[in-house]
């Protein structure tokens, strides 16, 4: 490590000399994959541009962006800048439909790759004393290695759980002396209820902090997680085609993630017109690694969106921007009756009414020309041994909150807890029956 | 590495430098296990004796053993000789009752674990060309983040599969170019059955190894694993409170299984009595690590029978001892009619007869007072095209054979493929009906 505050030295370099370096190890990028993958070769040619084009930041809107599509049709290893030989690892991601995205990574990306979630783990403050208990999957997910391996460069002492087993997992906890979980927020919070079916209190275990990714969470679900269990809840971003995670993470002040800006150049573009978004505007984030030999993907487009904060320096003393956490993925927007919903605009009203419950599940249906949108929302227990008119109030409640942030009417009915099916990796939230009828 | 050969160069190291490294890291464990553990200290007082009174390898015989049960008394750090702040890893193997073991490591510990395990996959041939697919779970099993550092450490491309989604592992083996798997033997053999039911011929994947073991399995199964893939199929042998797998593993020669010696310190002893077998005898292996500092565990029990083979020196220019296959596990071993039988024994008859498919089960029942076995053997898909009378052949072949090697009347039952329950961690092939009685 660097210091008893931070892992590396990189992190608190002065900004300036980050974008020197981001500039440096651009060229690099782009020479990789236009010297090595047929790929990027044809479609600099295309475009008419050479890596060496690329003097200053703005040149980087010439360059054509890469899809996800770009990697299942290069399935598996089409996009590799390097020998099979040099690559030490794989992983693969497995979308919804057809062949499923394949990365790799040399001895130099994994050492980077730890590098940067130590990073992230030291951040918040996790050290050898800890006991870090990794409750995601292994094997293909970039989530529970990448998590395994930064842990136990920090030295703390890793617990490489998995999912499942919930109950042995909490008595793993107690029986350990765990400190410190890795988990999808969703899971957490059915942990939580496990742990209450057996009588339980989660705030007893003795965990300090929760570390949550995987799929998108509202600021309202940290305060639950950090009520649930007596910890400080951060937030941890990353993707499979960018290393994994590490690639942002929220320091102690809670305020965005610092995303590493000397391992990945940062655009925001408009989802729309594809064009750089001005200054602090919502968009979609666009990556390009800089120091990824194997896989040197260029203006990824991660699908999530954000926008990057403008607060200047942060008071933890690391000089790298930060963005806000997620907003949504442009997958998962709806755009009902014309306007764009993401599902965690609807978590974030939901999470802040006190009757609500953890879980929450949307409904689209259409009636004619005309979209219906149904919020199905658990109730917690209290609320059930209140009076009737009582449903009606909340009902109401809920109902005009969600028209001030959505700017639409919804339906809004009101169920037991335990009632809405519980998913273990990630929230299917929303079921859009549209395209059914 | 050490060579084009060998990984490290203790694996050539002569003999004797071995034994004399032996007992100065014995000295080692032992002084750590008294100092810093305090069930050894009360152990080795009550047995009255030191750890400088051992001075010579018969000495050892004197110092009390260690069993399983040891390990769920002291769930679960109690048998740790250091303080968890040193502990960066930690597994557990529950097993059929009861607290799970626990084990730990220290970084030193972890290295030379990696390092272990490298040296095996060396041994056999595995390069940095190769493409290593982690057939194993993974999580809190030693064996899948045991072979994926190592097989990482070596420079294979690794892809960390676990078990499960068969179809798409055979698929992945194909679009990746696999050359060695890691498995259990039979999730091998229900991996070719899954493969043939696709309508591929396993041979035509490409591999060029295969490292099975976390289960007894015999030189037969061995023939069919390596006709069914056309591989080399190794032996891998190891358990969790010896770090894991990288304890013993088969050479080229496929001739016993070279077993480390400058890192634990072998016995065999007589399950009954307890005492040092003499020389080349079968007994239950015990072994005591030399260089593990966070689990120091004397004299430890592994249930494992197996004896050492007496050859000289391997042709691979090796040194360290060779053990023969593991024959059974203690606890395996039923006793029937007062002889002692061992399920690899009657595998290793099966699997030579030709007309017998992969998959057997023993049934053991108690006719009035006499033990009853049967043996329900699956044919292959040939047999069933021929005459009625080819049956009672079999049957009878069948139970000639397995009389010859256990001095036991048998009844066999011959039933069509598919008909076992097939498993994929650990083979269950004796059912023992005699206690519901
Ligand atoms: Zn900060
Ligand atoms: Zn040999």
């Amino acid at each position: 490590m660097y210091s008893d505050k931070y892992w590396e030295k990189e992190e608190i370099m002065p900004l300036k000399e980050i974008e020197e370096l981001q500039m440096k190890r651009l060229r690099f990028t782009l020479k990789n994959a236009y010297e090595n993958v047929p790929f990027y070769h044809r479609k600099f040619r295309e475009a008419g541009i050479k890596p060496e084009d690329i003097k200053k930041r703005e040149d980087m809107a010439k360059v054509p962006l890469t899809v996800k599509e770009d990697l299942r049709e290069n399935y598996p290893f089409g996009l590799f800048a390097v020998d099979k030989k040099e690559i030490i690892r794989i992983h693969t991601s497995s979308g919804t439909s057809g062949k499923p995205k394949v990365v790799g990574y040399t001895r130099d990306d994994l050492e980077n790759w730890i590098n940067m979630v130590a990073r992230c783990l030291y951040m918040v403050g996790i050290r050898d004393h800890d006991v870090f208990q990794n409750m995601v999957s292994y094997t293909f997910f970039t989530g529970g290695l990448g998590f395994h391996y930064a842990a136990e460069r920090i030295g703390a002492m890793v617990v490489p759980s998995g999912t499942g087993q919930t109950e042995k997992q909490i008595q793993y906890m107690f029986d350990f002396g765990t400190t410190v979980i890795h988990a999808t927020p969703s899971y957490a919070m059915h942990i939580k209820e496990v742990a209450e079916g057996m009588g339980i209190d989660p705030r007893e275990i003795g965990l300090r902090i929760g570390c949550f990714g995987a799929e998108p969470w509202s600021d309202n679900t940290r305060k639950r997680l950090e009520d649930a269990y007596d910890i400080k809840a951060y937030d941890s971003y990353g993707l499979s085609e960018m290393n994994g995670p590490g690639v942002a993470f929220e320091c102690e002040e809670q305020y965005g993630l610092h995303i590493w800006a000397d391992h990945y150049f940062i655009e925001i573009i408009d989802p729309e017109t594809l064009e750089p978004v001005s200054d602090g505007e919502k968009g979609e984030l666009v990556l390009t690694p800089l120091t990824k030999q194997a896989l040197p993907l260029i203006r990824y487009r991660t699908g999530d969106i954000t926008y990057i904060l403008d607060e200047g320096k942060c008071s933890c003393g690391r000089t790298h921007p930060r963005i806000h956490r997620i907003l949504g993925r442009s997958d998962d927007m709806v755009v009902i009756r014309g306007i764009n919903v993401f599902p965690s605009q609807i978590e974030d009203v939901l999470m802040r009414i006190p009757e609500v419950g953890d879980h929450f599940q949307v409904l689209i249906t259409r009636n004619g020309s005309l979209d219906e949108i149904t919020v199905r929302v658990e109730m917690v227990d209290e609320v059930f041994t209140g009076e009737l008119s009582d449903f009606q109030r909340i009902q109401q409640k809920v109902q005009r909150e969600l028209y001030k942030e959505l700017n639409l009417r919804t339906n809004v009915e009101l169920v037991e807890k335990g009632t809405i099916e519980r998913f273990k990796l990630k929230s299917k939230r929303v079921i859009d029956m549209r395209d059914n009828l």
